[in-house]
């Protein structure tokens, strides 16, 4: 039984999401249809690329991910599928696989849909997530080849997630998504972490530290760090919201010392 | 596989639609349960009947439709099973489906929920979408005849969906619905509007367009119209939240003048 | 086909649930995954555990209820399963199935779950809703026996789900649970509550009606009283949001004399 996910900026109060999941079970009703998320800052690509970054390696093999944040729709940004590292992704050509691209390589096949007899009939100029992506997507579930579905492409677009950048003594990096929870997940990857290091953001020095419930309830406020689970440098407070407390936002810069030098004695 | 959808104003807090799916699953696991929306306002009852209208088209046909939004729930007001289409709508008759019985006209067929022996044992008077609604749809899904779930009605509640007005020279319509991205979503097909059209609304002038990306970027909060993936006439503006930014209700007047006058020339 | 329910303080933005039913589909395909709600609010696991006990009963016999609100992930806090009234329940054991517990007595067995080989290989301390709960309730959705899962307790932590406290004259009870619209929920059952009776709350007099409808539409903003479809008497506004405009909180006390004796007179 294949898996077909959803990722939008639609919000939840319309009919737009039901609208894709309708067309998707018309074609194959016994596809499993999962949300990720509806939830995206309207138009924001990179905030979709890096949730659909986190999250898609936990599906089985082979499911379907459609990604929808499409302010171009209609114009002539593309629709793609790609393959990517054992997995189908469906959506416009806007960028929103880059996270994926970055991970899976050298693994990478991307198409152009340029097959319009799958497409929905009336296909609008307006909402090619229900009039082609939906459709692609449960056509490719229902096994019709990639190669079928358009034409390989190779400049597809890709916006840029940034990467930290790691020397010997330094590792700078930058606040990458802000979870519900109002933690700060930063780019950096745990792995290039030594044991002994200092965590300097904003001016505070602040301390990594190994689960949410080792942080010190008599400081309430205070920051700390731990390796969440995505494997990144994540920063927060105790049972509080700690990108409202401290006004972060995405892309602040955060470094790493490598060896233990309070933020104040570097300067 | 049948399909049935839910659409209520129960927000996603507390776990009244999961008892709703709980209730559906025990009689028929096998039904998938697809949510169109559970954000609807408390108590309006017009806009659930236009989400709804805009997406039923779009399921398998025979895909049973549970919609409550329902103040009147425990009063003499009725339960409903309505056959449209080739869609069953199961609800409270207060107008909820008005926009299926305009859309299917003389393909609707009413039923009164009089056959107490499918609902839940417990029927409570509050909470008729677990008690009533779901034992009905899900017994449905399963091939339970419809015309013995209750008596055949004529006088089912309809409540006005408004139709634009259309004559020579103008087309008066009204802001039906706004979306999630602000959008503002009018009565007007797209199919009534002549090539040499303006849109006025709120004494602007409206240049009809493609779609999204082709507003002109140098001016982020000018207004444009095009016709939306519903076939409908929508305003909006760019990358931007034209509700927000214009204030804009539900019901404000729409108007199209079918040869190029200016607004400000007509009157 | 078994049934697997979610509940978390996840919200909807994040991939977070997404992660946990990607886990889900690559053990058990064929299971049914039913979200009840991500909308606790953060860390409030009484909040958690009201709203899984209002709702677990209408699921089918054997569904797979996981719940996470969990503070004290990654700390020495244990996960557990339990299983109950013939369901099962899987999370952190911090108090979140305590209503569960309260409901059905005798009929608990908790497991401390200590069988790693279940759990994700790459075990995270800041997510065992990913790494531990989901896998856990997968296996089990297979036949997975629960005596192999870990070892009993019998020392499982309860938190206090408050209940009324019933004399011949009165009833004190308190408000348990404020909803989406606004009606607040409290713990006193409709069956101890004789048929002559007041409610006194805030100092204000509550006539008990039977549904909502039946409020009188001339006092709009008047509260009263209605046993409800979980059998527990709710306070409410007609068409109105009685939490919002009576800033009622949860925990504020409720009083029902069981004559009908005004409340300034009981004074």
């Amino acid at each position: 039984m294949s898996v077909i996910t959803l990722l939008t900026d639609f919000g939840r109060q319309d009919s737009f999401t039901a609208q894709m999941k309708g067309v998707i079970l018309t074609i194959n009703s016994a596809c499993r249809i999962i949300d990720i998320t509806h939830e995206i800052d309207s138009f924001n690509i990179k905030k979709a690329a890096i949730t659909l970054g986190f999250c898609y390696k936990y599906f089985p093999t082979g499911t379907i991910n459609v990604a929808v944040v499409d302010p171009g729709v209609g114009s002539n940004r593309r629709g793609i599928v790609a393959a990517a590292g054992g997995y189908y992704f469906v959506g416009p050509d806007n960028g929103i696989f880059s996270y994926i691209y970055q991970d899976c390589k050298d693994e990478v096949s991307v198409y152009h849909l340029t097959n319009n007899e799958i497409f929905l009939s009336n296909d609008s100029s307006t909402f090619h997530g229900r009039d082609v992506f939906a459709p692609v997507a449960a056509h490719l579930s229902k096994g019709f080849p990639i190669d079928k579905l358009g034409i390989k492409i190779n400049d597809y677009i890709k916006i840029n997630i940034p990467k930290p950048q790691i020397n010997k003594e330094i590792i700078k990096g930058e606040i990458l998504y802000i979870d519900h929870f109002g933690n700060a997940i930063t780019n950096i990857e745990g792995k290039y972490i030594p044991k002994k290091a200092t965590v300097t953001f904003n001016g505070m020095d602040i301390k990594i530290i190994n689960y949410y419930g080792q942080a010190d309830s008599d400081t309430p406020y205070a920051p700390y760090a731990l390796i969440n689970s995505s494997g990144l440098l994540e920063l927060f407070i105790k049972n509080g919201h700690f990108a409202q407390e401290y006004l972060i936002t995405e892309g602040q810069p955060v470094e790493i010392a490598k060896e233990f030098i309070p933020y104040h004695v570097q300067l």
